[in-house]
């Protein structure tokens, strides 16, 4: 089961990437004032985030459970030294439902981002993966 | 030294990102007739291809070598059951130049995507990452 991306040159610090089904991404290196798009490292933060939110919706639904917005701040924290790797990631989930408990709550987040989400079993050896949450009524 | 993104729930399947610059970035897991932007997955491929990409290019330059363009094609081979994540990655990158050998080649490679690359650091415990190039002259 593979996944293929290409990737084209833009500039030194600026590439385009490709997937199988046309769709693009820029990613970009430029400082803060010159910033266009995300780097890699924040693409990284992305792709955790958004991995579990999918699968934390649709536990949610699946459940009958009332569900209105989901939303979330990712953090990530780098070693000091380079490569700079991501030491520990913590995503703090805002999920607005009437009757959702927080006891269903935290298990669908901790089974989202510990068992079924691909990005989080990929780096979790390396990354102590995190989690927080909030209900808002 | 750390690094935050925002999230927030376009649909069940869609999401955006906004990071502490205000970039922002699409992404979905639409199946292939609907897809529109990446999918977590494929970020993960593109942030590790273009985090080595920025450090090849810089050090054929600092190597005073001539540099016209680099391409790059990557694969992540999954394993087979959930949560599957990427048992490896190639990259083979293309490089464009009149002068910089093979060995050189080799070596900017092998150090940007083991040594010098965040993104290939945070994942390598669980994920083998592979490397073929090819130099167009």
């Amino acid at each position: 089961m593979s996944l293929r991306v290409s990737m084209s040159y833009v500039d030194d610090q600026k590439f385009k990437i490709t997937n199988q089904t046309e769709n693009q991404l820029l990613v970009d290196m430029y400082s803060k004032e010159k910033k266009e798009h995300l780097s890699p490292m924040e693409l990284l933060l992305s792709a955790l985030t958004t991995c579990a939110a999918v699968e934390i919706v649709s536990m949610i639904k699946k459940r009958k459970r009332n569900f209105i917005n989901i939303k979330a701040e990712t953090t990530g924290l780098r070693v000091e030294n380079p490569p700079k790797f991501f030491k520990s990631i913590n995503v703090k989930y805002l999920i607005y439902s009437s009757d959702l408990t927080e006891k269903e709550a935290e298990r669908y987040i901790s089974l989202s981002l510990e068992k079924y989400c691909s990005v989080g079993s990929t780096i979790n050896q390396k990354t102590a993966i995190n989690h927080s949450f909030e209900i808002v009524r």
